[in-house]
């Protein structure tokens, strides 16, 4: 009868999940014995992800949103790509994506048999339009493009790919699963009301401090949407668009609950303190004689030797690296300046000298 | 800053989920704000989906159980497809599955483009084996049958099906989603103990009593499993074999917690409680001269005229219907005698009169 110990926050540097804000998970508790997948029975939950949908729809610029509350971004990447390949009908279908995709495109290419070309990124970790353009051909149904990367927190440049993509009849999609809730408040464009995009991913768990599972898939055009139809035989609904069955009620009515408390002063005020709290460490790890990446999103990637690393992690700091070995801190609302000192403050412990590249 | 009510089960006859048990519920408040898709960052929820699995093992007769939790029966069968599709290699797959098979089974044909072969069920509503046998082919991949199916609660003839399909170097798959844990208290052959079958659907969140989302999929054979395993760049684990990216945290501790609480003793008496219920019902509604199906596991199906059936449901009913129309009573945890007494009272007064068929 042992009782596990929940998770604390303090040393979580590189997740892009966080704390549930209070009103998320109270609202999570009171709906946890609900399923938004069978909307005639469980019609309360069902109203509370119109609502949770007509906030994605104002955040991300479009007025009248389709789509729903998924599982999180892997399960919207996926849909999105399926969608775009039922819609396009192709009997060879290719997605093109930059480099700084995330994985989830990889797992969609294989679920749905459809070839992912990837193309590189530029100096500074963006999409590069050209290498776009040479990719796509008459079997491209979807570009993707990323509005604040994994790894990195770069944006892509969203309206330029929308041009390409559209140029050859593809659909675009763009993955602001981490982004969407931070993006509002910046000068980049990224949003439908910046490009005619088709489709979004944007979750309400990760920076939208709703309680998993609640991921966001929007798109533009309803017909879309309908090419992930299946009928439900045994339900009172006749339809179901989503790639899970039985949902989440929690992840729903936090997704609403969050978005009504915090949208949008709180979620500014989150990006506020949150980028202020990126690059004050982005200067400390210069300072250190660190290779550092400036952030340009609450995201910091910075050059660390292995040892260090795996010295940080040995302390209980729970971090991760980049593909090319960077460490990278995501600073997620949970995260405090003064966990930030504490730290690098590790980090001066273990590190070797002040020289380190 | 409306508050919308949460749901209360007094009348929800016909859904596969329930209210959790108290234990997962607050095992799913502790671990709310944990991400079991990232292991290395999330330990504890980690250990505890080991704890889950072993369960799981111990309940369908595997030693030595492969998986993990997922979140929901849906994501599972469609996994379990894609494993063996994966793993065989085939250029033109086919699964072949009875009628009574879940609506996932059409959704995974679309999402991953793998033919599916729906053959017709005997009259008692289970696989018809020779229909089955018929079917297959040297491009079948996976045999799925069910043990407990969604609308009238028959198991599938699991050892025969499962002669068929390695006959033909096929993978066999159980869609025990529902019925995983109650037909350990019955004499029916439907586990890894009783056929050499390879993977399996069973979801903790349906009569296991965890919260949503915890789904169970498991497999006898490790390379199965891992033929659907995805790099993950930026994690400090290497790969995952999930559909999903971030998971609940909450659904995966809720599983362990209902478990370790109620297996072997309170299923048990579950089963025992509602099957009673069931069988009580069944006869309640032949008595008033409905058609009915003999309730083999707890779910009563009948036929109502769409009248009365529309009756109950203004009546605050929440009820489905099979796809030929039967009215379903699934008897779930939260079902109380009491309420089925107050549900026949108002079928007494809708109905227009004793002879109806």
């Amino acid at each position: 009868m042992q009782r596990a110990a929940p998770q604390t926050f303090d040393r979580v540097l590189s997740s892009m999940c966080t704390q549930p804000h209070p009103a998320a998970r109270e609202a999570a508790s009171r709906f946890i014995a609900t399923n938004p997948g069978d909307p005639a029975t469980y019609q309360a939950v069902a109203a509370l992800e119109e609502d949770a949908l007509s906030y994605l729809g104002e955040i991300t610029g479009l007025a009248t949103p389709h789509g729903y509350v998924a599982s999180g971004g892997t399960e919207a990447n996926i849909q999105a790509i399926r969608a775009a390949r039922n819609h396009a009908r192709d009997d060879d279908p290719n997605v093109v994506a930059p480099e700084s995709v995330h994985f989830s495109f990889q797992k969609a290419a294989d679920v749905l048999g459809v070839e992912l070309r990837i193309v590189p990124v530029d100096a500074d970790y963006r999409a590069n339009v050209a290498a776009v353009r040479e990719a796509v051909d008459d079997h491209t149904i979807l570009v993707a493009g990323v509005a604040g990367t994994t790894e990195f927190g770069r944006v892509d440049p969203i309206p330029a790919l929308t041009e390409v993509a559209h140029g050859t009849g593809a659909l675009m999609h763009v993955d602001a699963a981490w982004g969407g809730f931070i993006l509002p408040f910046t000068d980049h464009e990224w949003s439908f009301a910046h490009a005619p995009i088709d489709s979004m991913t944007i979750d309400p768990h990760k920076y939208g401090q709703a309680v998993v599972p609640a991921g966001g898939l929007l798109f533009r055009d309803k017909e879309v949407v309908d090419a992930l139809a299946v009928d439900t035989p045994y339900l009172e609904s006749t339809s179901q668009a989503t790639l899970t069955g039985t949902r989440s009620g929690a992840g729903v009515a936090s997704a609403a609950a969050a978005m009504r408390e915090l949208w949008p002063h709180g979620y500014r005020e989150e990006y506020e303190t949150q980028q202020a709290n990126a690059e004050w460490l982005y200067h400390e790890l210069v300072a250190r004689g660190y290779d550092a990446v400036e952030p340009e999103l609450p995201l910091v990637a910075a050059r660390l030797p292995d040892s260090e690393f795996e010295s940080l992690r040995d302390l209980g700091w729970r971090i991760s690296r980049t593909a090319s070995g960077e460490l990278r801190v995501v600073c997620m609302p949970h995260v405090s300046r003064e966990s930030l000192r504490a730290f690098l403050s590790d980090l001066d412990d273990v590190s070797s000298g002040p020289a380190r590249n």
